[in-house]
């Protein structure tokens, strides 16, 4: 068992290492990049979609994709202006740095002004991760429940902004959003929240603002 | 790498192994088993506490509860009526057939009819680790989209019978029920299927028919 804790660290270790030289390539490049993470189902594609629909093609954006199985997503975010690349996973539950650096040699990044990483559907694994983006992305969806940033801490507290999808269906659902906030709160204080709905559009405007200002104090820096 | 793989492959067939052992003493108690899996916030905890609703206190039934924190879920069991045992499995992403073998030490096997093993929220994960319970169910949801079959294909090809919770909302999102059970068929042939709301109680019965008819076989055999 020790054996086997030794070796995960140094698996851990030597993506960190490697998120380490990809986040010096995407700064060099001036690239304003995203993790994006959530459950399967929350709305990961349906918000790049949504962001591309407004960013495109003022922006030049660039989507990485990770599944276990098909292009379903990358075929959607190519649909909606992209440039995308699929990586499929082979099964394994996260995307990591290994995987994203090869995907990334597919693309000339100086050409690009966003980069999207959009991660397996997991709300565990991906936080292990890291890739080397500037920000790690979070979206929760209103019919996944209020509890989930008090049974998932690990994914909550370490992302720089938090999506909550799918208020369209807030009438629908019992989801006490008070509770919700002061569980994230706890774990992730002052974390930028922004509810929205990928399906009519509300919010959208805000989370798009957000991007782009970045994008630009980035591209300053 | 290939250390890594043999390592891994090493541990799953210690769990394996372990997992028949988990086998044999259920059935030698005579107490019909189900794993229960699904995505974060798909109704695993809300389906449990239908069930029990039902069957309680006319059958006894035991619930072990997997979770990274926190024992919401085995308290929401145990106020339906369980006799419920919490897991907190420490970070991972999935319950082994060693948390259960514990878990299953504070229980006495013999005085239940139905053991339910709620895993953690996750669609990949929890596919690789056997557990030795007699069957495996899986829950999708409407809100979650209808093209997780075609994602997530290892979850769906293994399990004995998938739930499609939260059909409440389905007048509220885009879900195409016949490409969604095109993809569950593929991979998966002639899978029973219940289409249930825990919200609305509508379908619910003929899932605790089909639990019940087990036991009943179980008992028998």
């Amino acid at each position: 068992m020790t054996k086997n804790i030794s070796i995960e660290e140094k698996v851990l270790n030597a993506n960190d290492q490697l998120a380490g030289t990809i986040n010096k390539r995407l700064v060099q490049a001036g690239l304003f990049s995203l993790n994006i993470m959530a459950s399967p189902g929350a709305g990961k594609t349906s918000l790049i979609e949504k962001t591309l629909e407004i960013m495109v093609p003022e922006h030049k954006i660039a989507v990485i994709d990770g599944d276990i199985a098909t292009s379903i997503d990358a075929d959607r975010a190519a649909k909606a202006g992209a440039t995308a690349v699929q990586i499929n996973t082979g099964g394994q539950c996260h995307i990591d740095a290994n995987m994203l650096q090869k995907a990334l040699l597919g693309l000339d990044l100086d050409t690009f002004d966003l980069l999207l990483v959009e991660n397996v559907g997991n709300l565990i694994c991906p936080a292990s991760f890291s890739l080397g983006t500037d920000k790690n992305i979070l979206i929760a969806s209103i019919p996944e429940g209020d509890d989930k940033p008090y049974k998932y801490p690990g994914m909550y507290q370490d992302v720089n902004a938090l999506i909550i999808n799918k208020i369209d269906l807030h009438p629908y659902v019992d989801f006490d959003m008070d509770y919700f906030i002061q569980g994230v709160q706890m774990l992730n204080p002052g974390l930028v929240i922004f509810p929205l709905s990928c399906k009519t559009g509300e919010g959208i405007q805000d989370w798009v603002s957000w991007v782009m200002d970045h994008i630009q104090n980035y591209s300053i820096k």
